[in-house]
């Protein structure tokens, strides 16, 4: 939807794919199939009813561009989806037994559930990567002094250790926000035209659960079309997650600022350089976390905003959540995966540290730093 | 710090009361006294100089006017707030023996939890009120007919008790997340200067420990004066919560316009007027939801956006989120205060709805509404 | 509406009363008698009535807190304001001719665009302050070498002259905004219960215009009631004036920061200490604008999000604009203030700059810096 | 960045084309070329090397994935597109009077502002048929009675055409803004490192200024790299037309619902079906509006959230503002669009909005809607 070149935010091509149209469309087809093998547990169609829906959506040659034409004119991908889906199948009363008792905001919704938790996967897998290079960091520095710095000023000694540890211990607060709110969002979504499964003889529900574990969503008893706030749970995740890794890039381009230099990201050819000031050296991770740090509040702020949505099912309000939700997973993904990147290779200066701490002439007091980062590392350690 | 006559959002005094700034200054006293007695009991001072610091901090007379104008111009309320009790103290020795290893934000980020933690009382049994109002209804009405409305046009069947277990399912979402949060995030700050707790003698973590208990919050192992994802995380759950009833706020406005006509808020003698209009009954309740509704992601944004506070303690983020706060939990128990009398005293006209129905000619299968509606409240019923 | 002793956020005493509840109950009057005296030019009404009617409006004993609660109650201000004017006018025919044609929210949207232009005189006055400290800092600052930083990061000479001229036009900029913006918003609002101008006999639109006249609000052909970007625009310009300002304050507290020490906000005795760091010469003023500038972009989001407001007159959107703006108004006002006093008390160690400038080894060219300065500011003077 | 099948917004092939991976290098090698020329104008290189460099950046064989990614790990995309231009040609004198005296920044700004000149011409194109097509609405049903409605419930008559005008005039106001806001902001940026225009010999400013002709760009007299409150103002203008769209947008979906059924979108096959109910219309115009709608202030509230950039070029600040800018133009442009669609052919049932009226029992006074309009439309023709 905009320039890559201007706008990929330090994610991976493995995210962008997560949330682009052929991943919508596949998540779609493999809602129908789902939908259909369910219906045959429950015996609202047969085996071979769904076998052959099943294949119909596995071979459905697509093309993703024409689709977001039709779909952009329905108004809901559903629509023109099902119509190639019936067209593929020919056969009339197969025809009437494909996305049976479902809506398209069914499809829309799980789709994007689906995605949400591909894309969960790989924001967990950097959490890992950032998590232990901050516990590391932390254990490392623990007892290494530097000058703090309060409401921008000197303020008295800590150790190097502390700072790392509440980096980490505030990556902990947002990740384990962000589990729990996975955890209660990915739900499958299936209600039908107004959320009462009506058309299915009394076995929606058990439908449902079936697709549920089909698709590996968890199961909601009552549909949840107009019910959004676990949307709105899991996008303010994304965006404090992505203000724990942004406190993190904020602190070190203060450190790395000439006149202080005590820290600095990781060396790279090519990376942080200038098109005109060949002594430069930019941060550039922390240029795209605190960038994504920028974007965030207003994409959670728009999804807090639809929650009231209309009646049944509304108008507007859920279909502005998915590019957003998008938005947020590839800005989090890729701010974490660069402060990963950039907290494995971060070159430390501790002799400036200590340079810098005494110059500031606020002696060389630490306090409890070093116990409180030996203590609330043993702790992760013990829980984990 | 506006007008109350434009503003007063449905809320009741007594919330007002929480976050004023009697109650502040209040807090700010219970803190220092708090530390006395803890550090007391770590032999730092006497268990007497506890007392009289604690008699000081009870006694102390204060013009809350004048140390408003001390504190905007020391840019913190800590520092005028200490001198005065030095001055009413008297004795040199236990002048030093105030306020000992801690810091202005320290006060400020305690006082904030503690009035966080009255003002969460307060929604909470506006909640209970809620919650118990709406599953009688959702009983009451669970198989009452009744049109549902899709994409804000009309669609197939449903039952009322359906619509109102969906609101009562989206405010139980919204209420397990903000008690999830307010357990996560209502902590005693303690970390001193810096966030070592120096000075202190290796004491500090069990003074903190001590003084939550006293205080009735949580300790925090490491203090959080850079690490402010909980405090966004509250903030998201009060504009999650206010989203929640604005979502009942909306249906019911669009459902008592005058052509469809099946709910109407409670009457009450001079509200929902119209200084020009005598026929009109405007869904006044309805505007105060929607009003916080309106304003709640814009607040819950700007706390988001000051998670990248930098190094041990920053400059301008965290002084934002008090005030922000504070609008959040007064227009969120506004919204759920004015919704809980709005849903007690609700009328239902199900011989409207049922004509409603009959006109849409949608035919009558409320498909498995009623089910869903019984097996959701059994449900409830059983975890409770 | 909450803790001042935590919220002032730089603002005077003199804006707070700005809109206060007295102010809109001043305001509120003011549009009844203006109402009446046009009424009366258009022969609605005798000259005697009108002057009855000033006087009474003039007269009226007023209890805020009891009327704040009658206004929460209806749901609008005026509806217990008329009935407290027509039981002191005691007269009967009199009290149908009071409020004649307008609807409460003529009254609510007048009184905020009354609030709002005064509100703008005092940010005007503050801005006047600024601009004229600026232009001379810019000027005697001219050919003072410093070192650009860019990205964090040292970059290559500059004047500090340069530095202060970007921070002018960024202001002059945000301020020839708000000021079209304050001439584009401040309209009288009269439209009647939708917005007709009905049972005034055609003459609505030149009652209308007196009164816009009479207030010294500018005349709308068309009623606004549900057409809002006028607000919004006005909204969005406080948040830019604020940014404009916080720019500056960013600046500072990063030049002030130890290592760099170039520039100080002015020696205040009790300003910016720190209650238990002694040699803490903590940057307040900057604190205040930054923290401004966290909270001004969700509020100027608030009012965006409102603008599909429903129908005539809509519901809830209005009603949420007003503490909102009062918010931009007091928070813009504070800042700017607090800079004016920051910037015309600036210690700038123009040694120093020299001394980080040689450090940083990138040469003494600082390229058109000086002359770019120059012209701006002669730029300027010509256009006064 | 995501899905288009999802996201496509209403908008046209050409506005995405204009904000694509191919537009940005188009306009990145546009800048360099017109520098060379402006700079050869100036005696900095001969006209022939100017034309060389021309043709270089006319014929340079570009692989925008691998572009994509260089950009990525520079951090900015000046560098890596310099290096290939630089390759291109060659000739070792003239690789080093390539991108002479300009930094990476100023080629991302100015190439934002290019396509933001490109953009806004589209969308005024959309602004003149929806101009146009509410003006002839206004006109058409000037005298046309129907139902005033306030606060969510019937009030009082109007004419349908006064709420047109209304429609209109909200349009008219966003567009001046919008208009003002591009005049403002369209301006090359040309600053070099630091924003000194150094080692040009002084002759930056005219280099500047033959620049901005070229591209036609407005020039500005001081550079602008960290001086962002037009791209502010821009992006608020924006926001606010996509509002006074939604207004329409919500008016329409209002007046459509089934039981009000006074106007709706024009027909079309094959949208605003539903994948289930066979009878549904849903108004996807209005979806396509409203939706936009809810994600611009979030939106807005980033770019304003930006305004505090650091120093001479921020970190972070600026490089997040163009992927947010790029999806309001996107959205302004879909949601315009798609509104002239629905203006142009809405179906008005003038004798369904005569029934609603005589229903509610409010008389037939329209007051002055009829004179509103006539007086409005007379007025704007006068301006034209």
């Amino acid at each position: 939807m905009s320039s890559l070149i201007r706008d990929l935010a330090g994610g991976s091509a493995e995210m962008l794919e997560i949330f682009d149209d052929a991943s919508v469309v596949k998540h779609a087809l493999a809602f129908e199939a789902a939908l259909a093998k369910a219906q045959a547990a429950e015996g609202l169609l047969s085996e071979d009813e769904a076998a052959r829906i099943a294949i119909a959506c596995a071979q459905l040659p697509l093309d993703t561009e024409v689709l977001a034409i039709e779909a952009a004119h329905a108004g809901t991908l559903a629509i023109p989806l099902v119509a190639h889906l019936r067209r593929a199948l020919g056969d009339e009363t197969l025809q009437r037994k494909i996305h049976l008792g479902a809506t398209s905001q069914d499809v829309a919704d799980t789709v994007l559930m689906l995605q949400a938790k591909e894309g969960a996967a790989l924001i967990t897998r950097e959490l890992d990567r950032l998590q232990t290079a901050l516990a590391l960091l932390a254990e490392r520095m623990a007892a290494t002094p530097a000058l703090g710095r309060t409401l921008m000023q000197s303020a008295v000694p800590i150790t190097f250790g502390l700072k790392a540890a509440n980096w980490l211990s505030g990556i902990d607060e947002a990740s384990g926000r962000f589990r729990r709110e996975c955890a209660n969002a990915l739900m499958l979504q299936f209600g039908g035209a107004a959320g009462t499964r009506a058309g299915l003889g009394g076995k929606g529900t058990a439908i449902a659960a079936h697709m549920a574990g089909l698709l590996g969503l968890s199961h909601s008893p009552l549909p949840w079309q107009a019910r959004r706030g676990h949307i709105a749970g899991l996008a303010a995740s994304l965006a404090i997650l992505i203000g724990a890794g942004a406190k993190i890039a904020r602190d070190i381009s203060l450190l790395a600022q000439n006149e202080i230099a005590e820290v600095f990201e990781p060396r790279a050819v090519g990376r942080g350089g200038s098109s005109i000031m060949a002594h430069k050296r930019n941060p550039i991770g922390c240029q795209i976390v605190l960038s994504a740090a920028a974007r965030a509040p207003g994409l959670a702020a728009a999804i807090l905003s639809v929650l009231p949505q209309e009646q049944e099912r509304g108008l507007g309000g859920w279909q502005a959540e998915a590019p957003v939700l998008t938005n947020l997973f590839i800005l989090c993904h890729g701010a974490l995966k660069t402060l990963a990147v950039a907290i494995e290779g971060l070159e430390v200066d501790a002799a400036r540290m200590a340079h810098n701490l005494a110059a500031a002439n606020v002696g060389l007091d630490t306090g409890d730093s070093e116990a409180l980062v030996r203590s609330f590392l043993a702790a992760r350690k013990s829980q984990a």
